[in-house]
């Protein structure tokens, strides 16, 4: 058995079938009935692994541990309206300072206020390792949106502009300090949880999930869920002029990079066509980057040629997101 | 800032009051609303911190992981007929084996199975440091028990025997092999969470915890919470056979070590002297280990006379247990 799917070969021995658990292991979210649909999921991030603390500070690494998580369920679709909470558990290295502990604590409260999230409870314990963080959130919805559900002829979008906070990283591994870079920077260290617009498109998205680890590979996993495959565009995926811009002075070309540097958090969603128009009405950033077709195959075109890209996308450690 | 009250500081800095969220940071639970009663807590465990893998296997670490967890929804009084679901956030070191990877899950499995719990999600990623869990535990209540709400005149009561997980510790530790211990090393490897205990006795409870740290550093805690004192009988402790033994060829005195080991995972239970026959007559092994007073002492006798005990309990390298 391998790391990277541990859990999910792990699901096996822990028994699949529960009354009350329409959805576990597997998806953004776990759906747990009755009680409503109450959407529940879980992100641990290693200091050294998913966040670099050479390039943020602690209040940044607290504000981004949480929002990951909001973001989770932001792709099921949760209520923003209803009760939205996080658990906090904090495995602390003894040489952290006081000041970089509040920090942290900050990061994570002004993040949680942001999000209208009550961060309920927790657990703090030392270790003899890095820093880490896991974020338990819960949240409600009317009906959650799943990465399963997708059908040939439906449409693919994504939320907004993608490969921002790529574009941020590499800023600031690369020293570019000029201030039009701060939205990048900032999608890097302050990533938000899309939860208001993941509740209009839950009206009528067939399948959904959050971009964590560039469009690409997680257009993999949500037609693999779904048992279909997609075409999709490059040409066609909306980047901001900073994040172009700073593709472009390192070397790399822009859409192919964006559709595979992850951090992003947009929303990648297929809904049938027909209800694209009302979508687009309350989320004038959402922009087709292709559609689904039978099979099994995710097919890139660039300028309307098929183009092979061997990495998908960005792991950082990350092997297995499950729920 | 102390590292042991970081979380609870932290909450100011989270914001305290959320509607929906009528208990959050601060108890073995935080309690969710609407959608009933809904539980949730969350426990770090940590190798070489808060498990030894010298004197349990992977299997025992998983079950333990997860029991550890749903003690806390016994201690609030969750209802096993009703969904109890976990997720299992696991930091894998990288010289973790496929076999003790497997162990793990398998331990973890028993563990849900046993306790007829759903693992419904989770999360698993590399890590530079020690291998690591995180349980997040659901589960329903018709009505929550917390730590608060214990009142003079009340009894104190444990749900069973104490000690028996500390002396099967020092019996590994020590090397007794002795078959008869065999249910101490048990109660050390492979805790039980009582949720059919706790929710008989969340009919009645004033207030309700599990023994995770020790009877009296665990009292002092429902004391401070309820903002009472208490009077304890050190030689009423309920202990096993196996485990006075054990602490006596060690030369440590049983009643109070049994009081101040910790892992045991019994229910410390405050309750009104009326409700007390009916509780026993459900639950046999429910013990009276002393009263609730006015103030805010907690007097330890033992054979009716006052002792000073300076190390209260065993944290174990967890600072600080908050849901």
């Amino acid at each position: 058995v391998r790391e990277n799917d541990w859990l999910r070969q792990a699901a096996r021995l822990f028994g699949s079938r529960h009354q009350g658990v329409p959805v576990g292991v597997g998806d953004d979210c776990a759906v747990l009935s009755p009680a409503g649909e109450l959407l529940i999921s879980t992100d641990t991030v290693v200091a050294g692994v998913h966040f670099d603390l050479s390039l943020m500070d602690h209040r940044d690494a607290g504000w981004r541990a949480l929002a990951v998580a909001l973001s989770d369920l932001a792709a099921c679709g949760a209520d923003p309206q209803r009760p939205v909470a996080a658990l906090v558990s904090a495995q602390l290295p003894a040489d952290l300072n006081d000041e970089n502990l509040l920090a942290l604590a900050d990061g994570l409260g002004q993040c949680a206020q942001a999000h209208s999230c009550a961060i309920v409870g927790g657990d703090t314990v030392s270790t003899p390792g890095p820093l880490a963080l896991t974020l338990t959130v819960l949240g409600y919805a009317e009906r959650a949106v799943l990465r399963r559900g997708a059908r040939p002829g439906d449409l693919l979008a994504v939320s907004g502009p993608l490969g921002s906070a790529g574009a941020g990283l590499f800023a600031l591994r690369a020293g570019f300090a000029a201030p039009e870079y701060d939205d990048c920077r900032r999608a890097y260290r302050r990533p938000q949880a899309l939860l208001a617009a993941g509740h209009v498109l839950a009206r009528t998205a067939t399948a959904m999930m959050d971009l964590s680890d560039g469009l690409l590979m997680d257009l993999d996993r949500l037609c693999a869920a779904s048992g279909v495959g997609a075409n999709i565009e490059l040409n066609g995926l909306p980047l901001t002029d900073a994040a172009r811009e700073i593709f472009n002075r390192l070397g790399h070309d822009p859409a192919v990079t964006a559709a595979t540097c992850g951090d992003d958090y947009q929303l990648l969603v297929a809904l049938h066509p027909t209800s694209l128009e009302a979508m687009h009405a309350e989320l004038p950033g959402l922009t087709v980057v292709g559609h689904i077709v039978e099979g099994d195959a995710v097919h890139v075109l660039h300028d309307g040629r098929p183009v092979e890209i061997a990495r998908r996308g960005y792991e950082h450690g990350k092997e297995n997101e499950t729920s």
